[in-house]
């Protein structure tokens, strides 16, 4: 049996559940991670449309986004209580269509929010409080995302050996940062690189203070050392998250998650990633957008210019990695093959 | 026949002869790298110690630090004109060897102005200006310099094929700026793809702006997107330049290089390296020694900090890419396999 708060105790500042994002008497507050690791600051939003802005302005991410979604469409409960329960629906309705805006390629966050209607009318048929209703579904869909992160963090765990150099990609957020934290109680020695990950710099402000905080040997490089750093042999194994897979596993993430990989392969160092599994409705390769995000994101650095503005720029945000260069999915089923996930995760849809 | 003039005409500002360095009538102007491309400025020095400390303090790179080195050298010289021999020449010898300090591993800088003294002792027993024999030397060295540029770059302007995309990596400087132009000039459509090159900026700085004010078309990229990019089919060729060529053919650059090199390999994209030659005194890769730069270089950007100081960095500012990623040298002797140095250039120090 896993121990929630145990493992809340496990994992740092950013990631701890209430200052990712937290519900407190009608108001939304979100951990600005556009602040840390600088200071530790979070954004108060009294109104579905504040929550929809801050995901929309990047306060949050990651793992982040469903979390603060879910807790507004709370507040817009708490606001529609005592309405009549068609006009609550109603306004319900529009909160959900709001929050999908702000992430519409976030699948699994829609999902949520989409489940969040079904939550208030049962509780609406049953007469009792719609805002409990809604914190009591969110605390156990919570509890059973910290439940999974905490088995494939265990599986990433038990991959480490003694004295392994591991490097990872822009921030794999608790699923990773967990199964570092554990390697280390499990008394392994180990040492993280993290690139810096640009333009955003997750690995920088993100993934190194995180384990920073915990103790563990971090340092950060710049995106073009990982082959390098490979070739010095002080790199076991690569380590990232994904933001999704598909069906016949390819891996789609931050950008340079692909050339780390080929990297690694070059060095015979195996590739992981923690997932919750592959998303049905992405086939192959060919049914994945890529986003393409601002230029002018690439020509500076946290606010400060890199080159003339006359200069062109080119940012893919994300990057497809096939499933060749992967050596294993790590997820709540076990380390799965990225040619087998499949079977694994159509039992699961047809328990639910 | 070679026309210099026309070929510094097809260059780009910061490349142009008189923007590296210049010697006017006892003072040195140094184009000041560092503030390029925001503006165009020069550090105006009118000792040997002060030209030192810009070298030191990178105002210049590349091919600029032994130019102006020389012309330090020249300068000191004109301060010792009308002393006698021997000490005018015990003045340069400490003059040389501040020079060389600034650059312990730039072994052709130091040749270069241990060549000074010679030119120095000749001009002395004729009788003639010193001063004026230095800077008739230098202006045959860079004569010479310039048409070893020109006839690289056309060995790799016609590498280039029409509709290329073209990867480089950090600022590869006249020869490859100079096989764009030459590759525009003949009428072939090309894509310049250049990441920024972390963490001190040459390709966002110096590569963009100077393809750019060629009317190039050129990209800026991070430097985890080369292997993304190539994915997408957009690139043909990777070009760069080299610090340092091993005898075995490992090519020592700026960090990063060796990872598009093994991403190019892997999408079966051709490596290319400008170079004069393989270094004698480098016989192989284990001869090879790194240089490991500060680590607080890692957590800013341009002065703006990308994490807090608590946060451990590591710098190696150079890799080697072995022989088997290397498509070809362009050197004067031509496009050379990496693994057939030793021959060409065996033949070349006998002639000299």
């Amino acid at each position: 049996m896993i121990d929630l708060l145990e493992l809340d105790q496990m994992l740092p500042f950013v990631l701890q559940r209430d200052n990712v994002a937290c519900y407190e008497d009608g108001v939304v507050l979100i951990g600005d991670r556009r602040k840390y690791p600088f200071s530790k600051e979070f954004v108060r939003c009294e109104d579905v449309e504040s929550v929809a802005q801050a995901i929309e302005n990047m306060v949050t991410q990651g793992g982040g986004p469903w979390i603060a979604a879910v807790f507004a469409m709370v507040m817009a409960a708490k606001k529609v209580e005592s309405k009549p329960h068609q006009e609550a629906l109603d306004y319900l309705l529009k909160a959900k269509e709001r929050l999908i805006k702000t992430r519409p390629t976030n699948t699994a966050m829609a999902r949520r929010l989409g489940d969040t209607l079904s939550v208030v009318k049962k509780a609406q048929d049953e007469g009792i409080s719609i805002e409990k209703a809604l914190l009591v579904w969110i605390k156990k869909l919570r509890d059973k995302a910290y439940e999974s992160y905490a088995i494939r963090s265990r599986l990433g765990a038990d991959l480490i050996e003694d004295g392994d150099g591991i490097l990872t990609m822009c921030f794999a957020e608790t699923a990773f940062i967990l199964a570092m934290a554990m390697a280390k109680k499990d008394g392994k020695n180990i040492h993280v690189y993290t690139p810096e990950t640009r333009p955003y710099l997750q690995g920088a402000r993100l993934t190194a203070p995180s384990l920073h905080e915990l103790e563990i040997p971090v340092q950060i490089i710049t995106d073009n050392m990982p082959a390098f750093v490979m070739s010095q042999g002080k790199i076991q194994k690569y380590f990232t998250a994904a933001d999704l897979i598909t069906m016949d596993g390819h891996v789609v993430n931050k950008i340079g998650t692909f050339q780390n990989a080929i990297a690694a392969h070059y060095h015979h160092i195996p590739y992981f990633v923690f997932m919750w599994g592959p998303d049905f409705e992405s086939p192959d390769r060919e049914s994945v957008v890529i986003e393409y995000r601002d230029p002018a994101e690439i020509r500076s650095c946290r606010g400060t210019p890199t080159t003339i503005d006359d200069i062109e720029a080119y940012y893919p945000a994300f990057d497809i990695t096939p499933p060749h260069l992967v050596a294993g999915v790590i997820t709540r089923h076990g380390i799965l093959s990225p040619y087998d996930l499949r079977p694994h995760f159509e039992k699961e849809l047809s328990k639910e």
